[in-house]
């Protein structure tokens, strides 16, 4: 595949949508055909799935929760994110597979190996070329939160899931390092979008050569 | 655990439905508890996913259909299959995994050790105690279908794909013969109820051995 897989990961509240459209519109201007999507979403189903996944109002173990997930996950990377890669297209992506690993693997506790093999079978093997977490304290991102409206029902969670969810994404950087490069989400927005732009353009490079 | 877990199998038309009433009837006539259920749906969040998944406003492709029966199937074994068996029911449910293997392995053509290990994961490892296959031609059971109202996205596949579909009962049957019984659907309908019943009565026997 010619196109380019770029995905945004970490805790909620690090600023990952705005970081999304800077980039998106960055690389527009440089003339590239950029996708921008997110999950879960991005088709009519993964949308409807999203809307039972993020309901307060459900009960959902954990394994139902990574099973909805990766449907999700399966029917974006068919319908939208492999024929935009195909067709030589950068897709952006706010969140993917390491969220599922993160917060149904390290947080929740399912079996790594499983929901590992689970994701294979969703995404046909699929793996973003660069991977930027938007990291910083609990405290600093849970405080940007409450300045939202109604909070989700992963959101709603205790402050040591968040905790575990942090150190998950710290984990798995340090596991992947030349996939999985982590960014402060806790400087001023412009400087994170030129931390996160150099480090877009460094695995552009690399993959050209 | 105690209970005894039942399921009814096979292609659509072949009578499921009135077959789980009468069984259910009968054996809380002898006495038992019966929890009397079915796949996809069985719980609040189960039901949001059949109401996906039947629709057919809705494109959905194979990965994504089989990883939404599952995730209906983990929340179904969580809340109400598992804690009825410990309980010491009876739990009937009309379709559980082997329509999976069936309906998405062999007619979708996934792959067989994926949907197991998937399954695997959904239900923790829980299997029936005996599985009914209701069988008959094609021609027979869609037949019977065209005397219903408005048929789901699965009902209105072609031909070809229910063709399929009863050989991956036959097939599953031949594989696990001491958990697997076909039973004619082409019969009477209190003809029917009786060869179940006498299944139903040797495997718990059997069980209580």
């Amino acid at each position: 595949m010619s196109g380019f897989f770029i995905t945004f990961e970490g805790p909620d509240g690090g600023g990952k949508t705005t970081q999304v459209e800077l980039l998106t519109e960055h690389l527009k201007q440089q003339g590239f055909q950029v996708i921008c999507t997110r999950e879960p979403g991005g088709t009519e189903v993964g949308n409807a799935i999203r809307s039972l996944l993020l309901d307060p109002a459900y009960t959902i173990n954990s394994r139902t929760e990574a099973l909805l997930y990766m449907a999700a996950r399966a029917e974006h990377v068919e319908q939208v994110i492999r024929p935009a890669l195909v067709q030589g297209k950068i897709v952006i992506s706010d969140r993917f597979a390491d969220s599922t690993f993160v917060y149904q693997g390290a947080a929740r506790k399912l079996s790594k190996t499983e929901i590992v093999a689970i994701n294979h079978f969703a995404t046909q093997g699929l793996l973003p070329d660069i991977t930027v977490v938007l990291d910083g304290t609990v405290e600093a991102l849970l405080g940007r939160m409450q300045n939202r409206g109604n909070r989700d029902r992963i959101e709603q969670e205790d402050i040591e899931f968040h905790r575990k969810v942090r150190q998950g994404f710290l984990d798995l950087a340090a596991t992947e390092p030349q996939r999985v490069k982590v960014v402060s989400a806790c400087e001023p927005v412009q400087t994170v979008h030129r931390n996160v732009l150099n480090l877009i353009q460094t695995g552009m490079t690399e993959r050209c050569r």
